[in-house]
């Protein structure tokens, strides 16, 4: 259903005379991106577009590529290529995204887990572990955030663009995959651009965005806003990484798209086939678990997922009960740095893609599987 | 008027109904490819589609991701990144494509020229350097090579196979850019990767092309071939790397050029356009040349290039009088590692992008500036 909804992004650019625009779309050229798409990804990242440089389908391959970059050559002109270091850190807000903490184990990068709070991550803790020359990066979801769904504080964001790391190549990796997926009326995070500016960390952030769950996951676009020197370091890099992304279907997302009222508009309609579905999550979970102790759940606004903590030491139990019933979920432990929750009680919910009925049948599994799960877990610890 | 050839490619899948294929090319998965397009780009290729994987719009993309990968993780599982060797060389056939040069320059990779015979790459010289363990790999635009349009004989292509560098991590990155873009009656190029597989090396090849030159240079899609292990090391990386490319493009491709067939019968569509410019600019230098001493040339069968050997030390003498007179042209020595034509003698004629009227008008100008640095170069040479 909600692929239907983006039907016309594939009849909107439909000729040759529709490819009319500011450049020719189909021919080589404007590695950056065509300049409408530039505009369009810049209203929903509230930057510039002369900050952005506009990506092919994939916002994670954006963020490969910039730790990719900065290990072979650097996060900018002259920087020590991460590579030549005998040890590179990154934090990690927990519970967080497990394709974040991917790209960390795929590069050898050490994890250090920071407690996600209602406001965003414990920035005190975050400090702290900043003055290490070797901790390089720090990933941010900070709108609905994967998997709780929450958003950062305007505090929180004024803190972060603030920070004076040790390392002057320290990047936080904002990845602004929810920025406009409010399900019911929009939140604001503060844009971190403007903030870093203000605090005078022009270069602190690379921020990342793509349309994959505003049009469609396998054909969307992508984009990655930096700091002057840092962006112009990325599209020199660029130079020698490709001829240029796909700029028919940045064209088409323009023609569909057309700005970000067109993006809000749109994304109401998301909403309108997704909130049934959160809703129906937060009734099951309120009906059987309120006031029982088995578990706490998060309530978001918007994004994609729905963090359920359990009894500790019951996660994976749960997730295999559920395995074996027939559903399958993301992994337990999945959110945590190395796919270890230390205490074994996160599990993240993504309400989005069963029809309401399916999902209202495997949320009553998901009540039974956590209910037996906790009752094994309690007996065991009373010596039973 | 080429990217009119492909209009069609924009409408082909233009609703939801016309998205069903084997998977749902609009959602998350498939990260290697949708199968139908695995199975169009094996035939573009001469391989099995199961010995590939899809990707993005750039296949320039594609090399530099294998070279990248091979820097931070190396070219297959358990090979040393070559991050950390102190020397990586390549091989360089010349004269060659600038944009793998650049890749190797971008890297600190040394570049070792290889003189281009009219069979391909000089075997005994590339045997001789592969010796060297710090040879880690060489380009090869097998068919229609750029910039000189010669093909590699059948004879070149065994002995590429039966290739026994010193270093196990060694790959011939084949860029079969102009796989099937055959001006006359078809030229077949014996293919590498059964070559390969016969000759008992399996891994020894990377193999990369893409649509760029059959639709839209910026929307086509693009692939790449490797053996069994390196395919798997390339779909393990690929992993942490991205959500997968844009699959609809995959689709629209597949509709819109069905199979080999369809590819062919575009590519004489493109042939039919291109054939009046090609035979434009060897009647130009023909009708001043022949026979004069002042330049020698090639004439291509296909490809998007022809290469011209001026009088020694004159090339970037007529590179600038052509800019002076409006017409920008390749830059000389682009087409030998470092920019450094060491003869300063070849220059790339591209004649695909301006009107057969403009093009003829953009040769005189060409003759008169090769007679005019040539009768200075020789005046300078007599000491007059």
């Amino acid at each position: 259903d909600q692929l239907d909804l983006s039907e016309g992004l594939l009849s909107c650019v439909s000729s040759s005379e529709a490819c009319k625009a500011s450049a020719e779309p189909r021919n080589y050229g404007l590695m950056d991106g065509l300049p409408e798409a530039k505009a369009l990804m810049a209203g929903i990242m509230e930057v510039s577009p002369e900050e952005l440089v506009v990506g092919g389908n994939s916002s994670l391959n954006l963020m490969f590529d910039a730790v990719s970059r900065a290990f072979t050559h650097g996060v900018t002109e002259g920087a020590t290529p991460w590579g030549k270091l005998a040890c590179v850190k990154f934090l990690c807000p927990v519970p967080g995204y497990d394709r974040h903490f991917s790209i960390c184990e795929h590069f050898g990068i050490e994890m250090l887990p920071v407690p996600l709070t209602a406001d965003g991550p414990d920035m005190a803790e975050v400090a702290r572990l900043a003055a290490d020359p070797a901790v390089k990066g720090m990933w941010c979801v900070p709108k609905y955030s994967n998997p709780d769904g929450g958003c950062y504080s305007d505090a929180t964001v004024r803190t972060i663009a603030a920070l004076t790391p040790a390392a002057q190549d320290f990047r936080v990796f904002w990845d602004n995959a929810y920025a406009v997926h409010d399900l019911y009326e929009p939140v604001s995070v503060l844009p971190i651009g403007a903030a870093a500016k203000q605090a005078g960390h022009p270069e602190l952030v690379l921020q990342f965005a793509s349309t994959s769950k505003v049009t469609f996951p396998g054909g969307g676009i992508s984009a990655v806003a930096a700091g002057p020197e840092t962006l112009n370091w990325i599209k020199k890099c660029m130079f020698f990484q490709t001829i240029g992304h796909d700029k028919v279907n940045q064209l088409r997302h323009v023609r569909f798209l057309q700005d970000i009222d067109g993006v809000r508009a749109h994304m109401r309609r998301h909403a309108d086939l997704l909130r049934p579905k959160f809703e129906a999550v937060q009734t099951a979970l309120a009906q059987s678990f309120e006031g029982t102790g088995f578990a706490s759940w998060t309530s978001p606004r918007g994004g994609y997922f729905v963090s359920l903590d359990v009894y500790p030491g019951c996660a994976a139990r749960v997730v295999g009960l559920m395995k074996d019933a027939g559903v399958l979920m993301t992994g337990a432990g999945a959110t945590w740095p190395y796919k270890k929750d230390p205490k074994d009680q996160n599990i993240r919910i993504a309400p989005t893609c069963p029809p309401v009925a399916e999902l209202v049948t495997a949320m009553e599994l998901l009540v039974l599987c956590v209910k037996l799960a906790v009752c094994e877990k309690r007996l065991e610890e009373l010596g039973a």
